[in-house]
C-alpha cells in the first residue's frame, strides 16, 4: 500500500467534481512512477488520458493497491472483484459505515478482508501519503493545503480533518514528514497494525499519533511496548472527557474507554502523551532532530531578562532543573561575557548580545558535565541579533550532542530567522512554554529508552 | 507623558548608535505633531535637522516630556535641570541602577521626582507608545518588529524585551493596541499607578501586564479591585516558581514574592492569571472583541469531527459545559441540515459544509437560549470551506451579541482567511485547545464584571 508498483482508482472519472477524479489526478500529478489503472463501472476506454477499465479483475495484470471511491452499499461487490483479481491491498475512502450505524455493511469489509486475503484501510478516511514514493490519496483540493517536506515524522490519525489539518500545519512549523496514514473506521487494519508498520519503516524516526479508540487495548499495549523501545511515539487522544466522549461516538463510532485506562496504556507503554494539538506538533518537532538527553537539566542562555524568567518557571513546572554552572564554566563566562552579565543561570547575556557572544555562552555553557540539554532564547527584536546569531545557532547545532531547542517570538522578521533554523534542522518554538514541554517530552522518552543517567530512574 | 504638546530628548545625538538618536528620529519618522527638542550638553546648535539646546531649561518654553538617555551617572543632574526647566513629566531609559545593584543611584531618582513633582517612569526600561497620538520611545531598529495596529488593548511590562516581543507578536495576532507601557525598575512610577491610569484611559478596554514584583501589594490589590469591575486584566507574572524568582531577582531586582500570595491577590481583585505568553495574547484577543457571556455553556459547531472531539475535551477541562439543544433547535437542523449531520453538540456539519451550512447552523444554535457561547471550527483544508464560510462568519459575527470564538488550524491557505476574518473582529484560534482557554477566561470575567446569571455564581 505503502510502495505499490501498480495502483488502481476504483470510481476513477472524469468528472472533476468526483472523489474518484481527484485521486485519480493527484496520482498523475505528484509524479507517481509505477503503473496506473483507472476503472470505473461504466468506463468507455479512457478516463484522464489513460487506458481504463469496468473492473480490477479486467485490467490482467497484478495489482499491488486498489483505491476505492465509490459509494458504500458498492464497496462489497468491488472487493469480491479484488478478490478475483489477486489484489494485495485495498483501501476504502466511502464513508456511509458504522459512523452512521451501518455496522452490518462495514462488517462485511472485514470478512472479504479476511476471506481474500488482502489488507484494508478505512473505510471513511483519507488514506495513506508516503513522501518518498509520491503517493497521496488524500482527496482534497490541494491548493488548500501546504506540503510538507520528507522528514522523519510519520503520522497516523483516526480523523481524516485532524489529518489533513496537521499535515498543512507541520509543513508550516519545520520538520518533515515520512508516512501520514488517516485510517477511519478501521474495519480491518487498525492502530495495532499501523504502530507495527511504523515501527519497523526505516524511513520513520518519530510517530504520532490522533486516537479516538482502540479496539485491541492488550494488543496495543504490547505494540506499543515494542514500538517505544525503538523510537517514540506521542499520541494525543480525542474523547478524554465525559463530552469528548460523547463527540468521538457520533465521529467514528469508537468507544473512547475511560481516562484512567488511556492513561495508563500511555504509561505502561512508553507512548507520550499530548495534551493539545500545539503540543503534538511540538513534541514531533524536538522529537525529529534531537536525542534523549542524560538528564534532567536545562540551561537556559537568553537575550532578554523577562523571557529567562518565565522559561525559568517553564522548566520548574515542568519536572525539568535549572543546574548550577560548575566552577570552571563559570570563570570561563566571568573571562568572556561584559560586566553587565550575571553569570548564573538563566544567563542572560542582554539585548545588545551578537553572534559572538551567543557563541562564547554556548562552548561554555555547552560543555559543563552538569548541564543535559540547552534551551537558547533569541530573541530577534534586540538590537544584537540578527542572521548572523541565527548562523551562530545553526554552526553550534550542528556540532553539538546535546539536546538544543532555540525559543524566537515574534512576526515577520524573526518568523525568516525562525525558517532560516528550522530548514538547518534546529528545533525552534514560538514561546518558552511550548519549548519546555517538549524538552520535558524528551527528557520522559530518555527514560523509556535507557539512555537517561541511572540515577535519574527514580 | 502619553499626550504631550512638546517633547525633549535629553542624549539626542546625530550619532546613529546612540540611543538617543533613534529615539529622537522615531518621534519624526512616526509624525509626531508636537513640539521637539534634542538637547545634549555639547550641542553645537542642530541635531536631526532641528535647533538643539545644551540643557532643558535651556528651552525656554513649557515641556511636558523629558526623554532622558543618557549614562546612569549622569541622571541625577539632568534631573535637577528638568525640575528648574518645570518639565511635567520624565522617561529615564537608561540601565545601570538597581538591577545591578546601584540601589543608591536609584534611590536619587525617586527622591527628585518626589522633590520637583513630576511623574518618573523607568529607570532601564523602552518607555511608552501611544497608537492614537503616535508617539513610540522604543529605541530598537524597527524594521526588526512589526507594529500592531491601533486597538483596545493596553500592555504593560515590567521587561522591556518581553514588551516589544509582544508588541511584535500582537501585530501578527490581530488585535489593537491602544497604549504600551515598559516602566522597569518602577523608581517612582510603579505598577499601581500604570492599573490607576488604564482605567481611566478611555482607549483601553483590555489591560494585559507582563509582572515580576509587586512593591505596594495592598495599593495593588485595591487598584485592581477597580479596574476589574470595569475592564477585564490579564497578568502574566514571571517568578511564580523558585527557579524563575532567582531569575527575576537578577533581572529588575524585584522581590518576586511567594506563588500563594499572588495567587490570592489575582483572585481576590479579579485578576485574569495567564500561564503562557500565548494565552495572555489569546485572552487579549477575546477581550477586546467580546462581551463576558451569560454563563459557561459553549455550542461547538465544526466541519471536521475529530475537532469537535478535541474542542468537547479542551472545553471540559477549562471548567465550561456543551449544553443540550432545545427540541424547537434540534428540529430546526433536522430540517437544515443532511441527513448524515447527527442533531447533537458539538454539530459535526461535515466536510463538505459550505458557507449556508455554516449559516444554518449559526442561525439555529446562536439563538438557543441554553447556549451562552459559540466555538466555531472551520477548516479550510476540506472542500466546502473557502472565502464564503469565512465571509459567512464575518457576517454573523456583526449581528450576534453571543461571544463566538472561530478555530483555523492550518498553513498558508487557512492564514489567509484567519487575516480576513480578523480584520473584521472575528477572533480566530490556531487550535480549540487555546480557543477554551480564552472562553474559560471570558467566562471567569462574566462573574467578576457580575453579567453571569445569578445561578452561575456558585
Amino acid at each position: 500500500m505503502m510502495e505499490p508498483k501498480s495502483v488502481a482508482v476504483v470510481g476513477a472519472s472524469d468528472n472533476p467534481k468526483k472523489i474518484g477524479h481527484i485521486i485519480l489526478q493527484n496520482f498523475i500529478d505528484m509524479g507517481y512512477s509505477g503503473k496506473l489503472y483507472p476503472v470505473n463501472v461504466n468506463s468507455t476506454g479512457h478516463i484522464s488520458g489513460l487506458k481504463s477499465y469496468r473492473k480490477v479483475s479486467e485490467i490482467g495484470n497484478s495489482v499491488d493497491f486498489v483505491v476505492i471511491a465509490v459509494p458504500a452499499e458498492a464497496v462489497p461487490s468491488v472487493l469480491d472483484d479484488c478478490g478475483t483479481a489477486r489484489a494485495k491491498s485495498v483501501l476504502v475512502v466511502s464513508s456511509g459505515f458504522s459512523e452512521i450505524g451501518n455496522t452490518t455493511l462495514q462488517g462485511q469489509l472485514a470478512r472479504k478482508a479476511g476471506k481474500y486475503g488482502f489488507a484494508l484501510l478505512g473505510p471513511n478516511c483519507l488514506g495513506v501519503m508516503n513522501m518518498r514514493s509520491r503517493i497521496n490519496t488524500m482527496f482534497l483540493p490541494l491548493y488548500k493545503l501546504d506540503t510538507p517536506k520528507l522528514g522523519g515524522v510519520s503520522f497516523a490519525s483516526q480523523s481524516g480533518a485532524i489529518g489533513s489539518t496537521v499535515m498543512d500545519m507541520v509543513a508550516n512549523e519545520g520538520f518533515g514528514i515520512a508516512k501520514f496514514i488517516s485510517y477511519g473506521n478501521a474495519a480491518d487494519l487498525d492502530e495495532v497494525d499501523i504502530l507495527d508498520y511504523l515501527s519497523k519503516d526505516e524511513d520513520t524516526k518519530v510517530v504520532i499519533f490522533y486516537l479516538e479508540g482502540v479496539k485491541r487495548g492488550r494488543e496495543f499495549l504490547e505494540a506499543a511496548k515494542r514500538v517505544t523501545k525503538r523510537k517514540p511515539v506521542v499520541v494525543i487522544k480525542g474523547g478524554m472527557t465525559a463530552a469528548g466522549a460523547g463527540a468521538v461516538h457520533s465521529h467514528t463510532a469508537s468507544l473512547s474507554g475511560s481516562y484512567e485506562a488511556y492513561k495508563a496504556i500511555f504509561k505502561q507503554s512508553g507512548i507520550i502523551q499530548a495534551e493539545s494539538l500545539d503540543d503534538l506538533l511540538g513534541f514531533a518537532k524536538v522529537f525529529e532532530s534531537e536525542e534523549p538527553p542524560k538528564g534532567s537539566s536545562v540551561a537556559v542562555i537568553t537575550n532578554g531578562g523577562g523571557a529567562g524568567v518565565l522559561a525559568a518557571d517553564a522548566i520548574y513546572n515542568n519536572g525539568l532543573v535549572i543546574p548550577q554552572l560548575s566552577k570552571s564554566t563559570a570563570k570561563a563566562l566571568r573571562k568572556e561575557m561584559p560586566p553587565i552579565v550575571n553569570i548564573r543561570l538563566p544567563l542572560d547575556i542582554a539585548g545588545d548580545a551578537d553572534d559572538r557572544r551567543f557563541e562564547a555562552a554556548l562552548n561554555a555553557i555547552g560543555s559543563d558535565p552538569a548541564v543535559d540539554m540547552l534551551m537558547v532564547i533569541s530573541l530577534f527584536q534586540t538590537p544584537g541579533a540578527d542572521s548572523s546569531v541565527a548562523a551562530a545557532l545553526i554552526n553550534y547545532k550542528s556540532e553539538s550532542r546535546k539536546p538544543l531547542v532555540v525559543v524566537s517570538p515574534g512576526g515577520s522578521y524573526t518568523l525568516e530567522h525562525r525558517r532560516m533554523m528550522e530548514s538547518s534542522d534546529v528545533p525552534v518554538y514560538a514561546s518558552p512554554e511550548t519549548a519546555a514541554r517538549a524538552l520535558a517530552a524528551l527528557y520522559r522518552y530518555s527514560k523509556t529508552k535507557g539512555s537517561a543517567r541511572k540515577n535519574e530512574w527514580q
